[in-house]
């Protein structure tokens, strides 16, 4: 069985670990969210694609949902007291891997490359793909201004209303090599509980990627961000609230317009009428168990 | 009283600092080689610059004599894990120190201008100026080959016997901004007990530089690297034996033909006939207090 995920990081992730842990090596494809990307210091950070690659090899953070455990911060602690920015937190076996990372990418090497080496060297079974090589930015528009997403969301600590997103360089994007492939042979299609807008928004603003999911042969199944009614982390509940009118899951369908033919959804949340058949289950993932089970019932509602 | 010195790192970056404690703020301008530098992991490194840097702004690690004190690897380990360069050892304190500067050379700022922020950013009061904004490297002629600075010295533990010394973009390369102009100004011009191949060498093979020497109006004395004829650490010893036939001074004075009008030797060394007038010191810095002697009793020889 070949399922292809559209993901970001966090919680994205984590559903990417469950599938990760119930599918064959191989199996999987994980297309990942690149808009967040920025450059720091001189290095090229991918936050998404290193969520995906230490979920996967088992070298996230598992407090704090980020980053490598065991880190530690010296080097931007340097960094900073030598009048760099110090913003962005970058720890110092995370920096060993934007150094490699922006070396190869300097030398001409595409993202897609580089990423499928790391995964290699950490022993990841599952593919994991930027959703282009190209440079694709998202931005954020709020009544402060329109912001570089990372700006706007560690910089300004993701407090400003959103009233709109922009994905630069999004319409001359092109899908990073094996995307357009992978959907091809996918049996199923999944879209993470991730955000719609920040995280599965750029993804699907590559046009060939929104065609081919557009033109699927096989069903395409997302999971809703939202339990009761909130995102577990981050702003995907506010933005929901503002720009589609509401964090129900009728307003995620809404993201997802001609894209998926299933969401799944928590047994906390109102399951009104929805132009895709809703289908319940416990979405919250507290433990490995629990991403498994929920990515059991998604590759059971993608088939069936 | 105005004073350059011409220095390496290690030894020289010693004297710096016994001088730096013993001159007034600002008058004392270190010219620093580059001929060691390189780039590892993307990043600009400049071993001499920094270890002059750290020495003088009381950040080095005194133990081991080079980088910084309290210094962690994480992110080089890290690098080494994702198939990064791990031969050159820089730290993460250090690494944020090589971010900084790597990206405001990367901007078009001037190693001497990124050098004079970094300087004033510590507080040394001395001024630090490499020799060259220009590119010029070390590269050293074996019976093994010809390999650059760094790869011998550190890739291969300097094993090889050296017979000769190449320094690649001196005859293209102008003094940096302030070189020429504060070797116009010294009352006195002093050159560091650093190795004459690979640390002064790369600096008076600049021509402006060598001419302005040749050409000075006040005195230049030079402190032998030699104690016991042998170097304190490093390979100049050996150089010196099979590159000027031996390791005494009259060895060190044939490196410094036109350069110098005095060379202080330590006491421990035999004082034979040599073209310039050897002053007996006790050259060893064993402590703080010991830098300092050795800065008096040289001022005092470079201007009596």
């Amino acid at each position: 069985m070949k399922v292809v995920l559209l993901s970001g990081g966090g919680g994205g992730a984590r559903f990417a670990r469950g599938l990760d842990g119930v599918l064959a090596p191989g199996e999987l494809t994980v297309i990942g969210n690149v808009g967040d990307d920025l450059e720091i210091l001189g290095l090229h950070v991918s936050p998404d694609l290193d969520s995906l690659l230490y979920t996967l090899a088992g070298l996230i953070d598992l407090e704090r949902g980020w980053g490598r455990a065991g880190e530690t911060w010296n080097a931007l602690e340097s960094a900073g007291a030598w009048g760099g920015e110090s913003w962005f937190r970058v720890g110092d076996l995370d920096i060993g891997l934007h150094l490699v990372r922006t070396q190869a990418l300097r030398d001409g090497v595409p993202l897609s490359e580089v990423t499928e080496q790391l995964a290699g060297r950490a022993g990841v079974q599952s593919r994991i793909l930027p959703a282009t090589d190209d440079r694709l930015r998202t931005k954020v528009v709020t009544p402060a201004g329109t912001f570089p997403f990372q700006e706007w969301y560690v910089g300004r600590g993701h407090r400003d209303d959103v009233d709109a997103v922009e994905y630069d360089g999004a319409a001359d994007a092109t899908p990073a090599p094996g995307v357009l492939a992978a959907l091809a042979a996918a049996d199923a299609i999944l879209i993470a509980p991730s955000n719609p807008y920040l995280s599965i928004g750029p993804i699907v603003a590559i046009q060939p990627i929104r065609q081919a999911i557009e033109r699927r042969g096989v069903r395409c199944v997302a999971v809703s961000p939202l339990v009761g009614g909130a995102a577990v982390t981050g702003p995907a509940g506010r933005m929901l609230s503002r720009m589609a009118g509401g964090a129900t899951p009728r307003h995620v369908t809404d993201c997802y317009v001609g894209l998926i033919d299933r969401l799944v959804i928590d047994e906390s949340d109102f399951a009104a009428e929805a132009p895709v058949e809703l289908v319940m289950a416990k979405t919250l993932m507290s433990d490995h168990e629990a991403e498994r089970r929920l990515a059991d019932v998604v590759l059971e509602t993608s088939c069936a």
